[in-house]
């Protein structure tokens, strides 16, 4: 066991952070800090402070972080399209390098020698937590205590809450989700209970952000997205940061039935799992993302970004966001996205997120050459005989050497 | 002009192609064998006969492809779970090479030198029709009308019509739609018109196999459907042949208002074009392809799937399928569904297709191992640590040695 | 500490793994099948059966798994034109799936339960010998001494060694290289010792297989190699195994003073370490098969084969050989090489492999197009004026909308 | 034929432009402004204001752009450790748009509606050359009067240059080489003649920069290289600029007779070609540079590097310098050489480039952790068998399903 002066815990202030707070105390004999962010989850973060003070806690962190999880961690993802398997819009996953990179420096501020969190040993949250740590502060110390104690079920750990004087919200304890959840201002995510077979449908009343597409008006929605360098800016012509653009396209996009999603994922610690996710404004930012950019990017830079994606998504859902490899990617995404600006139209209906218009002083649809129209000499159609021929050459030579694809 | 004794037409009976087939007779004073296909474009092929017949073809080729198209081009494609910049499901893309090869196979039955088709010199799918040709026949010429003469408006086609005798359609003719279409048992495309403005909602009457997802039932419509080495044999439990499960798959969809596209494309040639599409079916098999394969197969396998996608798309999308290297993917490709074997349930609403099941004997889905309960051991989460530590030593040296993610 | 009942050593019949021989027995209290295997490495192998019956083994394996390394792990390597990092050519790596396999047939047969090797906790061995055989074997036990026990310098294996009586060959022991050395039939490796200080200069005495280019014959040699399906089956028109292929290259190329390397590489457990390597054979053998691919293999095969090479490499050296992902890239390799037959003329001189010639019936080279001279209508040099127009139609639009590339 | 009012040739002063020079004047009727040089190539560019002054030129221009060739050019492919199909350092296809890049502005500068030159239509030059150009101004006429002339032979331009009195230097035409040649600061290349069948050597007397290994010195010659930021700033401690580096690196490549190259290449117009070079600077250079990096970059950086740069060779090869996909790579190219700064000691010998040293203050390499004597702690064995087990695992769950690598 590591010999520890001072740890700063990732703090929820529900039961398990608290039964770690707790046995963090007693087994490292050591002083606790504690970190609650909001990040948009959608619960209040204030109530922990008094929970921390309770257990005599000295240094208590409680930062409003959406703005910058929004700027500095979903937009720069969604400037890739970045999905991780053809379906996962990483809601979890973004958010933790944000909760590492607070963690090393509130341990920088205090003189803590170590990291915490309640993050189990079979997920990949722990290694986005950790190799965040690591590459930012290489000699720190990391806890898991979920990988290190025995208090392996939830009665374990309501006995030990019991036998510390721990404080149970029984009530909220007593009507526990069956799931295993985790929210942000991304999304909103639900493991375990019956997920864990595979052709067992999900149930209906899981789903807490979203109407379903049943339940949603039976009138679409509009909605115009504006955009400056890849990054939505307003909505309906409306200025807005960050933080208030997905909040806003959360609203609208829960409201008619967008976003939900059950998909079996593969870990990065090896296994496959089972996950259902919420994300009604990532889903639609990925759509109207790609919009701006089919009318601002040139065909070569997008073929180059969708071919280096899977290996981006991979990076982020893996935990590698403080790497140098992620970083090196990001700047040729970033640096890609200097034309894309412009408006997107969208229609929303019961799930439906459909485009019905995109926008640019930027545009490079030139609707002079595009047109089925006589076009004036704009294009050559002779030029093209020339084009298939050259790139037919290395066939035809192959072919003329006896080698038929049909064979 | 090249000097060509015969040529084999794809000839679809309509105004354009028969003003080819005489412009051809007339131009190169040779003899013309056409060429008609049935790929469940949905129009009959049967009256191309008389209207060849009447302009003095002898050889005319009627044939049905549609499970030939379905299983040796859809469905190896949809292997790949293919889109083109991210949502386009190339109908038009997959079905052009299969013509190509019947183009050169027809020509090699009837000594013909020559192939003809009706496709623009501003498009892809002149490249797609003449790559395929080049590479399956190295010595055919081709003559592709449009890149050569002048009749370059309606009314000057029109009037050649009129001036040849050619027997138009004027019914027809009059209530032209205003788009350049195209159809098979994947798809149906539409282009030009109104769309030529990216800004201009499409118009709720241009789509002709779908319902809208407002004019959808209010009830979902689930379905089983059954893989087998990544291709569905059976919907429901009934077994059907490939063109068979797509047919009844755009049915469902196409009443459940699935598959409605609109977008900005790059073209081979160099410009943005702007393209609306219905997809019923392939929609619903690309989503339920991916949750087979979320259970079936490894997850390093369908990471390197989805690194080669958007290459393996692109291939298809420019007319190279007949290429070698779109065979030495492919073989990639079929040797990673050996045990894409299982059932997926989904649900259709209104325009979505929700993932509810799946299953598999094949699944290496193991709810032992991904259980948040307590394992019995079958997973030590102790290993995490040592994982986590190694996958982090180069981040530690280098923030070891002064260099920061952070700056 | 596992339950093990009897367990698969690999062998050399050295000190290491004699001390760990006698440890396994002791430690587990179990029973230990030794396995030796002649990869090449130039030592006898037989002296090991009279160790390993000293110390009380009963089931004794001794291999020559010579035909069998170079057939199924090296040549299908060379197919690809692998190289690791730019530089290296995976001597070692290349041998470890196949010891690996080896010990889990050993396995399978005696009914051990547990396999050991000697590699330690710091290199890529460990890894690579134990992913193997969990892919091949699931529940197999490993035994890694060098990760558990505390005899971690010489002296203390030495002190072991004699305490235990085990036989140490003292002459051996005393003359020992400050290197650590691996070798098989494709390359001797060299680390450690002064190797540690990445300024140093290598030592000429380190060198045990090639002359230096200086010692080398001041005449070159020049050989043909004769390629089927991309591998060597023939040198100057001699048929010889993969074996001998192998042998003979390192003969002569160790004579002309071929395949030094002094490397920094990457290993898959974090750190960087330098290696020397001599590989003769392989050194010949890569340039040797890029000079055949290149008459014989089409222009894009050989791009999409060099683009998928680093990630090929790197799943050979990080030990992901028994990998799904590592077998089908395989198969689209070994696809690619169905036309790779012809012959390379080479010539070797102190060092350099230079290729002075290379014939194929499947040569894809066609000199009437090729050439400099009038090629009679072969190509039509108006054709490339079109190709270029619209390869550059995109960039034009993009320069006409005001985008440059000097900002 | 375009109408054209003023032409910018790219003039080399040899028969061929001086050829074209007057072919324009006379077809196009329209002015010529010459623009001449110096890239290094080892020729006088002076002799060509003479010339061009006698055919009536008055605006001529004679630039030594070698320090921008290299700096702007050579030095940010070689942060690539560029190779194109393995083996080609891209000398002639480097250049090739800074030649595009003057000719466009001069054609700014002099009011010029449109460029020249000299490459064939079968060659990859007028491809690079007329991509350049377009990128840089898209309304720019192209003329390549070797894709419209009837001077296809030799014959025919020599009675041309005698019909209009164009000045030959017949001393020079008549022992004229019987290669064409392309040569500037990085390389001199060789096509056409005896290369024409692949399996003819190369002739000694056919070299020109380089000594034979066989003729070089027999005492080696060692060289430390300075990089900062992925270029070489001093050799032998003595700081160069960029030209100086390369002419240096030529001179000692030259004398011990490094950087020969005989290969058969895929040309972007479809057709396989085979070329020889020289290019002793580069390819010492190549080997520097990843020497370097091995101890300054990060090993995943290092590898996506590695998987990209097949792709951004292909691209300079095939003319796309200036393209906004090359521009994006090459962003995050640069953004990766922050920390490549160091030294690399290097042994010249016979044809041989022998890395025998690298050091840097930003190396990664660790020797403590890396060193195979104890380390005090550095490392800690044991994490590797958690490391492994979980690298395992989806391979162990597959194989408990029964799925084998070895069927």
């Amino acid at each position: 066991m590591a010999d520890v002066k001072k740890v700063v815990l990732a703090y929820s202030g529900g039961l398990d952070t608290s039964v770690i707070l707790k046995w963090l105390q007693d087994t490292y004999n050591c002083e606790v800090v504690t970190f609650t962010a909001d990040l948009g989850q959608g619960e209040e973060v204030e109530p922990a402070r008094a929970k921390a003070q309770a257990m005599g806690v000295k240094e208590i962190y409680i930062d409003d972080l959406r703005e910058e999880f929004v700027r500095d961690f979903v937009f720069p993802m969604f400037r890739a399209n970045t999905i991780y398997e053809g379906e996962y819009l990483l809601g979890t996953s973004i958010a933790r390098p944000l909760i590492a990179k607070r963690l090393i420096e509130i341990a920088n501020e205090t003189g803590a020698d170590a990291i915490s969190h309640g993050a189990t040993g079979k997920g990949n949250d722990q290694v986005r937590f950790e190799l965040g740590a690591y590459a930012l502060k290489p000699g720190v110390k990391v806890i898991a205590p979920w990988r290190e104690w025995d208090l392996l079920s939830r009665e374990k750990l309501m006995d030990y809450a019991a036998k510390h004087k721990i404080p149970v919200d029984f009530a909220k304890a007593g009507k526990k989700s069956p799931y295993s959840m985790d929210a942000n201002l991304l999304h909103i995510s639900y493991e375990g209970g019956v997920l864990e077979d595979t052709w067992t449908e999900h149930e209906e009343d899981m789903w807490r952000w979203t109407k379903s597409p049943e339940a949603a008006p039976n009138t679409p929605t509009y909605i115009e997205l504006t955009y400056r360098n890849g990054d939505i800016v307003a909505i309906d012509g409306q200025a807005m940061t960050p933080a208030q653009v997905l909040t806003e396209l959360n609203r609208i996009g829960g409201e008619n039935g967008i976003g939900r999603l059950d998909i079996v994922e593969n870990r990065y610690v090896g296994m496959k799992s089972r996950g259902c996710y919420e994300t009604p404004g990532g889903t639609i930012m990925l759509r109207a993302h790609r919009a701006i950019e089919s009318i601002t990017l040139d065909r070569e830079v997008a073929h180059l970004k969708d071919e280096l994606m899977p290996k981006y998504a991979s990076l982020i859902y893996n935990g590698y966001w403080w790497s140098p490899e992620r970083l090196m990617l990001q700047q040729m995404i970033d640096a890609s996205q200097a034309n894309v600006n412009g408006v997107v139209r969208l229609k929303l209906y019961k799930g439906n997120v459909i485009v019905t218009g995109r926008k640019s002083d930027d545009s490079l649809f030139d609707a002079n050459i595009a047109t089925f129209e006589e076009d004036g000499g704009a294009y050559n159609q002779a030029d093209a005989a020339g084009f298939i021929k050259l790139n037919a050459l290395r066939m035809r030579i192959a072919a003329g050497k006896g080698r038929s694809p049909l064979n």
